[in-house]
């Protein structure tokens, strides 16, 4: 991405300020932020602001020690700077001084900021009102261009090529802890990515019935289901899969059906995706496939989110979502079952909308026996 | 930690509550909430909040894909959950009601709770005052018990091995990029810890005199001072330690004097620790070596910061902290020196107060010169 490209999307944001959405935006180390500058930080204690206004050019408030490098790394130009002493929220106030914001202004911050600044920035503005960013950036990072596709392609591949990689342990991950399980995926991961999407969930038997359960000290048995999800950024783009696979023995009974619906279920989601047909249809059409099966009260999430700088943005594939799926979306479609104390079945597919249906960006083979090729 | 310590914590908040911090608080993803519960999650999306009244019972509000987890794994007994497709600002709602809190109560939000939630919990108590839950937290967490001292030791351990390792490759380390050796870095860490405590550091020549700046593409050359900043959670609890080496060759002129400069600080600060004195003091202590030197403007940032479930919370060791030390806060103390386009020194230790000055948590060599002893 040029400096060019970045300030281009500030641009726009600027633009979608004047068509009424707010006064002035303010974000702080986000993907918004990343995705208006590139510069990219995760949030911490101190006050690090980039104050957009309707006009003219945006401000950077930084700590000193960010100084060098929010200058090196950003189009930004008006770059100021307070240093550990200072009182940053004098500094805050001179800036918003400076831009003329009005005292009753809508002030749109970032969905992610910290209370410790917003408590900041409402003392600072008492009269003003306060929205979110993502009413602006929303609506401009939610489809995706080639370059942004391209960087989730490869973090798809990625994560097949380590799904497939896992899968082919078969016997060998008899044993194991779930802990030792994500540790190895985990290291796979950092092989071909940048960072972790999210911690590695190996959920085996009864764990897996826990949708969120990251890993802990349960070894795999024979016949365990185990669910397992993951993936990495490459190149600020993540990949994100789920894949449930029985690793040796005989699944539990009922196991195979339960996996054939779920797997049914994807498909059925996968198979409703075009442009124009709303988000709550994607899921409306997995999660008929699992209630008439008659497990819908265990199906106890939405069938998908968005995928982009962050792992979970919209579009939601949720109920209620009247949001138009258009070309260049990208989401997941991943219904589950959850058989509680037992162990759970969830499977995992990203997926890109094209002008006539979809592109999947992951391939890597869906079926639960270990080195099943289906 | 038993479901019975864990209870205490939160009782202990509620103590702090009654004798008139606020009427409520409401944690959270957080590091308050799994110091309360010992529920670790990250942050994300969907409303997961613990209602902590001043009286009586807390309440869980959890997604309903956490309530299992959120059961199993936390001593709160009232889980109450929502499911997607649900209005969860309506179930906030009824908690909020259920609990009786005051159309004009003060509440306590998460510092670190994301705008997203605060504004829903602003428009749903339109008639309250807000404020941080560090206002309650602060003082429980900065004094760490004899477990949480125990990890953090371990954590120490682990980084300076770590460092160790990493100095040993001398003349073997020329020519990778910084991003390789983070990685090799990183690598090591995963192999002893939970998780990174964040993004490594491996700032070569011109790059470490960004303080920031984690690691790119610039290949380490012959004579490079390079900064090395990075540890990792063990049990739950994050290592943090900086050494400024040259794996090989000489280093540009003045470099060893600034080395010896800022190592002369950090055993400044350092001596400066015991029970009663100011956190500023440490800072003072410090800074003067490095002012009386000549480079008082090069040392950009404040001295340190306390470190326990996170990487950076109180004390901060810096100016205008009246904060008196006391046995069982744990700190950095990391003085550096930055020469932009140049290189950066920062050299760094962890330590915790003891009754009669301090214990270090660091001991690996802090000589600029891989493979010193020293």
């Amino acid at each position: 991405m040029t400096d060019a490209a970045f300030e281009r999307r500030t641009r726009a944001c600027q633009q979608r300020l004047r068509e009424g959405t707010g006064d002035l935006a303010v974000l702080f180390p986000s993907r918004n932020l990343f995705y208006a500058t590139g510069f990219d930080e995760e949030p911490q204690e101190r006050h690090l602001f980039l104050f957009v206004p309707r006009e003219g050019d945006p401000v950077f408030l930084v700590p000193a020690l960010y100084g060098s490098q929010v200058r090196a790394e950003s189009w930004v130009e008006d770059v100021r700077t307070w240093s550990d002493g200072d009182d940053p929220v004098a500094a805050v106030e001179r800036v918003v001084g400076d831009l003329a914001v009005p005292a009753d202004a809508h002030v749109l911050v970032d969905d992610t900021m910290w209370a410790l600044f917003t408590q900041d920035l409402e003392s600072e503005l008492p009269d003003a009102t306060f929205g979110l960013a993502s009413a602006v950036f929303d609506d401009l990072r939610v489809r995706k261009d080639e370059a942004e596709l391209d960087a989730l392609r490869r973090a798809g591949e990625l994560a097949d090529e380590v799904s497939v990689a896992v899968r082919n342990m078969g016997e060998e991950a008899v044993g194991w802890t779930e802990s030792e399980l994500a540790a190895e995926i985990e290291s796979r991961l950092l092989a071909g990515g940048d960072s972790l999407a999210f911690d590695v969930i190996a959920g085996s038997g009864p764990n897996g019935a826990m949708p969120h359960h990251a890993h802990g000290d349960r070894a795999i048995e024979r016949g365990d289901p185990v669910v397992l999800d993951f993936g990495a950024y490459v190149d600020g783009y993540p990949g994100d899969q789920t894949r449930t696979v029985v690793f040796a023995g005989d699944p539990p009974e009922e196991f195979v059906e339960v996996h054939g619906i779920v797997r049914e279920a994807l498909e059925a989601g996968v198979a409703a995706v075009e442009p124009g047909v709303e988000a709550q249809a994607v899921d409306r059409a997995a999660r008929e496939v699992i209630e008439d099966a008659g497990y819908g009260e265990q199906f106890v999430h939405r069938t998908g989110h968005g995928v982009g700088l962050d792992v979970h943005e919209p579009p939601y594939i949720v109920d209620g979502n009247e949001t138009a799926l258009e070309p260049g979306m990208v989401f997941s479609v991943e219904p589950g079952i959850y058989l509680e104390g037992e162990y759970g079945v969830r499977i995992e597919d990203l997926l890109v909308v094209t002008e006539d249906g979809c592109e999947r960006l992951n391939d890597s083979p869906r079926g639960w026996h270990a080195g099943d090729a289906a």
